[in-house]
């Protein structure tokens, strides 16, 4: 996606002997890439939330072993790269699944040429991706387009916490959708959530402003009278896991949205690549344990001083009783469809988009 | 209220030359008391929300008219005194009805005898809003004695924004409910909505705990969660604006928590003096206008620093899009009961508490 003109992606290799990233850590303040050209500098950018985002992980630390084998291709230096790299931030499925697959097409390869291949294949592994997102984004702006054509004014559009390209290598899930319609000339405007506690929805807001979509940003509160004032035209969300059966766990707060969609008729979609899908929970995702992470999220705030420079307030004294679950589940019944790289689907019909998948559950 | 043991109100006379305050600017970060001896400290106060809360501010200012004829008690400057608080927060209906009250009374009276009138006058003001607060509290705990005795466990209330003791002279509105209950020994625990954009959870979390009220700080986004998860028993909520047919106006987000309310089962309550209820709208409270408030309260967020010293962070820069409605309606039909002082009633049979105003539609 654009970042005020120039077409970016979230990573990208320089030459075969290092990677480019933004620094997500210091977005939406500043903008700046940085030069990633060892193992170890990917596995500090995964640390430190210079790059962020399942699927950019995932990218980041395959082009981190490949990096690794480049300075040592030995058996033990393989084995080593892949468990700090894992280390890194060892609650990541995609980095897992990057790392194994890369460590399995390696190892059947004599040294001299594990980094060449290592390095082609992070390349096919973050490609995959941008077709996957690519494909949701088109399917999203189909039914965009449906809307602007029965309404004939601009769409707005709501969105919570970021799926967007920074997230992944390129288009985003969500927002792949918004991007792509908003490329096609589809008229729209995004409210997006500033998402507490950790305010991603502020990442989106930069995202759209880089490249040049309408938007509008509000607390997470407000998202329900937008809709019962017609302001809302749709809801489009991405999700960490959706269940075979169409239920959405995704960032804190998504259900109340889709109850607020629910009660006032606007369409309530999530837009996810297959993999997001984990066929073997039909109904069960309502049960599924929800992560609850540190008080310090809710208690502590970051932004810039007033001196421009990056600072966080404290809104109550340490020892302050707070919960922070980071997840909801929304059940299927209050989703309109799911959005996948094969299309959409209402909820109870996913499954008739991956037939082969169907033994899976 | 307590505060740390001993009993305390929001605002108290100092002999008959100044009323003492708490400084609400301060907190929830320092618990500092203010003395007030004229009318043009009361104003500023107001104007600097040292206290905030409409019928703190209808009784600050009801002394702060006091003090002003106590140094000068002609008509002149009983008009201008009126005029100035009255512009300290012109918005304010409680502060222009108190002020109404205590002019009327004292233009009756010879200059002499205006000051010590309407002294005794602003006392009375304070003491009504007492009363009737502790009303609504008595019910509202009735609410809550039956829902432990149903389920022989603690009760888990959850609560949005501030309707407590600080916003009052005593007690509270939602908070009176909490408090009486707790008083009457009623196991429970609150959870408290951040209430973004300006927090004004975070002055529930410090008046419950002050006085000594389990509690647990959580972002706006969770409630949902938290209803479906069993984890919730009753919503109270307070309300700026409640209409005969019992649609309740109160801050941004209200509405989606009582969707979740409705989705999970969880009573939800909105308690308020009958002053409150327009009785001039019948269903047509969706339509008022919704203010809109300033970007720079979503924009940014205030604290304290790590010295621990007030700050503020930016999250976004300035000329970001900004949407900041500041309440939202909700309607009748997610309302289990509106909590007044002649007791609790469906949204509509709410008139019936009240049948002397009936004609007043």
């Amino acid at each position: 996606m654009k970042v005020n003109g120039t077409l970016m992606r979230s990573i990208w290799p320089i030459g075969d002997r290092a990677v480019g990233v933004i620094d997500q850590s210091v977005l939406p303040h500043r903008f700046e890439t940085r030069e990633l050209g060892t193992a170890a500098a990917v596995e500090d950018a995964i640390r430190t939330m210079v790059v962020r985002g399942a699927p950019l992980i995932g990218v980041s630390g395959a082009y981190g072993l490949a990096l690794a084998l480049r300075a040592d291709a030995s058996d033990n230096a393989l084995a080593a790269a892949y468990a700090r790299l894992l280390a890194a931030r060892p609650t990541a499925v995609n980095l897992r699944w990057a790392l194994d697959r890369l460590r399995t097409l390696v190892t059947t390869l004599p040294p001299a040429r594990r980094a060449a291949a290592a390095w082609t294949e992070a390349g096919r592994v973050a490609e995959e991706d941008v077709q996957l997102n690519r494909s949701i984004g088109g399917h999203g702006a189909a039914l965009m387009r449906t809307l602007h054509a029965r309404g004939g004014r601009p769409i707005n559009v709501l969105t919570h916490c970021n799926a967007g390209w920074l997230a992944a290598v390129d288009h985003g899930t969500a927002l792949s959708a918004v991007y792509a319609a908003h490329d096609e000339g589809i008229p729209l405007h995004v409210w997006v959530d500033e998402t507490r506690p950790r305010n991603q929805g502020l990442l989106t807001a930069w995202e759209l402003a880089a490249h040049g979509v309408p938007h509008t940003l509000v607390v997470d509160n407000a998202g329900g009278h937008l809709m019962q004032r017609g302001q809302v035209d749709l809801i489009v969300v991405g999700a960490d896991r959706v269940s075979a059966g169409g239920d959405v766990a995704n960032k804190i707060g998504t259900y109340l949205k889709a109850l607020a969609a629910r009660d006032n008729g606007v369409p309530f979609y999530a837009a996810v690549p297959s993999p997001t899908i984990d066929w073997t929970l039909g109904d069960s995702l309502q049960s599924i344990p929800i992560e609850e992470r540190a008080a310090e999220e809710v208690l502590v705030v970051s932004g810039l001083d007033v001196a421009g420079s990056p600072a966080s307030v404290r809104l109550m004294p340490e020892g302050t009783a707070v919960a922070n679950p980071a997840f909801d589940v929304t059940p299927a019944r209050l989703v309109t469809g799911i959005i996948t790289e094969r299309g959409a689907a209402e909820p109870g019909r996913l499954v008739e988009l991956f037939p082969e998948l169907r033994h899976a559950a």
